[in-house]
């Protein structure tokens, strides 16, 4: 049974709910939807006998009937997760409740050439871990990538060794389902969207601090596209236009310069008189460590660059007014140090009445992070397509067996 | 006759066409809306009936039928526009079309108490100028207005002397028809989005230099809202954090306490070492004319206002990546000394693939800007509301006079 013209939008905001709350009662879906009690109740009782809602419990309300409590099915629908970080290539297979069912992770040399064959064969490694009568369950990938990508989909990715790579095509000619891609920083935005503190929040910024500095903007609810060359650069903002330190894209006293992660460790080493270059495995986290124990030029470096992020922060403050900001990457195994200055910069450097605004956190998310983005990003883009729509919910071939997964 | 409710979203992209456009054939609006030809045919009928739309000449295609051209009937509906500068309180009365047909204004002098009986004053005045026939078909009024204005309505405006002043209710209380508000900076985009060089871009910026320095933002062509506290503060980033200039937000180098046209006046008395304060009526534009015929300290002074814009506008270049940016107030006087260094700062500071793909001009509406962009504001507004549409498209209870205006 195809679903209801009609009642498309309906079951996409429904689901799109499902997706974020897990368990909800009709009330709840009215309240969380927006939509009137008939049009849920039309749709509830579509999915119902689709099998794609089930029915996990009743609260018992005292007075009246008791109030059924549902959830969606999570194996209406699995989705291939993919994140393209550097050093670590990571799949995961999502179900319709956004958990993780299998994962598979390769070891990846930084900036050697990644071939598309390692790629599909940790879809196919995750795939594995499905019984194949579900299979045709696997409806879409998400791709969360490093570097530039063009209008056209060539990506260029130095993590990745590749430089105008055709990757869209190529992506897309090996993988059996549709692919959704998104650059690394809004796959983030994504995942705090779906799964993280910016739940229900209009107005945030997603900053990660790594080897490069990295920001994803969300306003009004919708990310500023930083696909391509579409913006939300923060790294490259120039911080201080007198600064010794030169940017790797030759610009001078760039905030990535200064704050990324190997330029912490870059300018410990030079600071400490030494001279010598840091060994290539220097983690950031023990300039950090140093720091907390009283080593004054680790101090002197973590709090230049903790002032250099809140400058620059500033700045995207006043543009953006976000009400928000969820700091990630190596800053939250930082942010005993990073935050009190972060704060103190931004009541420097920030409109008042827009500084005292903005909550700073650091992300919960963990390692996960883009996994769980590049699957929000398949369930969503999913959704939003008839045909995908349409598979969601249809009724599943064999009767349902509810799996409570470990994340649950 | 009211509108078929089918066709009202139909009839609201092609009026919204015309209000751009001005004339188009049956074939330029079909393309230009998207919409289908029948879906077209069947509007324009609607308002070629109603008298909305008249034709106003044909073109000889060669082969077949000559092809129609179209345009909105301007008396279809008037709105009043007003603008609140600060120092000149500009009055006028558009048509369908977006031309002025009559104006008033009042000198205003600066922080003195407006008094809503002035406001009312002028919209009597232009009034005044129209046919009383057509006095119903005056549909609403739009506002540009100063300052910071609060969700509940209430504007916060030093130049008007008002401090939490209930405009929003006091302005409906005296307005015999709806009134739709709108902050300066985003009615410079209205108007530059309308009538200006940003028609059908999708992501630019409009920086005006004046008493302060503003910005209005357009991000896939919506623009990021800037009412109340939600951002687009560029005069309040920190260009320079050891600077000596203290801004009147409180705050050390601002963009605004280096780069408005007050202060740089106040930088050129300061600098030629005669200590004076300079008197209040000193305009920017002389210390433009010294610094073009030589005046070494007016040099200094305003190629510094122009390199702290640079470097501002670098950072909203980075989070934006704006196609275009478009410069208003004071410095278009100026753009033969800013722009140049304009350049050459957002060259240095912002990422090289960014800072190449952006034009820099100067605004071409003149005085009239916000004039026109509240003109827009009310159009569009009353466009969205199913009331209002349908009295545009009413049909005119005489048989409709087409005035010629000058500005067309």
């Amino acid at each position: 049974m195809p679903a209801p013209k009609i009642a498309q939008q309906w079951l996409r905001e429904i689901l799109a709910v499902f997706y974020q709350r897990r368990t909800l009662t009709r009330g709840e879906v009215v309240e969380a939807t927006g939509l009137n009690a008939a049009s849920v109740s039309h749709a509830l009782r579509f999915l119902l006998t689709s099998g794609t809602v089930i029915k996990t419990g009743e609260i018992d309300s005292g007075a009246g009937r008791p109030r059924e409590v549902l959830r969606v099915n999570g194996e209406a629908a699995y989705f291939a997760a993919i994140d393209l970080e550097g050093t670590r290539l990571r799949f995961g297979l999502t179900n319709l409740l956004g958990d993780i069912c299998c994962r598979w992770e390769h070891d990846f040399r930084y900036a050697s050439r990644l071939e598309m064959s390692r790629l599909l064969h940790g879809v196919e490694m995750v795939l594995g871990g499905l019984d194949p009568s579900l299979h045709s369950r696997v409806l879409a990938a998400g791709i969360s990538y490093p570097g530039l990508m063009e209008p056209d989909g060539h990506l260029t990715a130095v993590n990745l060794g590749w430089n105008r790579f055709p990757f869209r095509d190529e992506v897309e000619r090996i993988l059996p389902f549709p692919v959704f891609l998104q650059a690394d920083g809004h796959t983030c935005v994504e995942a705090e969207s779906s799964h993280g503190q910016a739940q229900g929040r209009e107005n945030w910024m997603f900053v990660i601090v790594e080897n490069g500095v990295g920001v994803g903007i969300s306003v009004d609810g919708r990310p500023i596209d930083a696909c391509g060359l579409k913006g939300g650069e923060l790294g490259h903002c120039t911080v201080d236009p007198a600064a010794p330190d030169i940017c790797k894209c030759g610009k001078r006293g760039c905030l990535e310069a200064i704050a990324s992660s190997p330029n912490i460790v870059r300018q410990y080493f030079e600071n400490t008189g030494a001279g010598a270059a840091p060994p290539a495995d220097f983690p950031v986290t023990e300039v950090f460590e140093r720091a907390r124990s009283g080593d004054k030029t680790a101090r002197v470096v973590v709090e230049r660059a903790a002032r250099a992020l809140g400058l620059a922060l500033s700045h995207a403050v006043n543009l953006f007014a976000p009400e928000l900001i969820i700091l990630g990457g190596d800053a939250i195994s930082a942010q005993d140090l990073i935050l009190p200055l972060l704060r103190e910069a931004l009541d420097r450097h920030a409109l008042a009445g827009l500084a005292r605004n903005v909550e700073i956190t650091v992300s919960k998310l963990g390692l996960d992070i883009r996994l769980k983005g590049a699957a929000s990003l398949a369930f969503r883009r999913s959704l939003a397509d008839p045909m995908l729509l349409q598979k969601i919910c249809s009724p599943l071939a064999v009767p349902y067996r509810v799996l409570e997964y470990a994340q649950r």
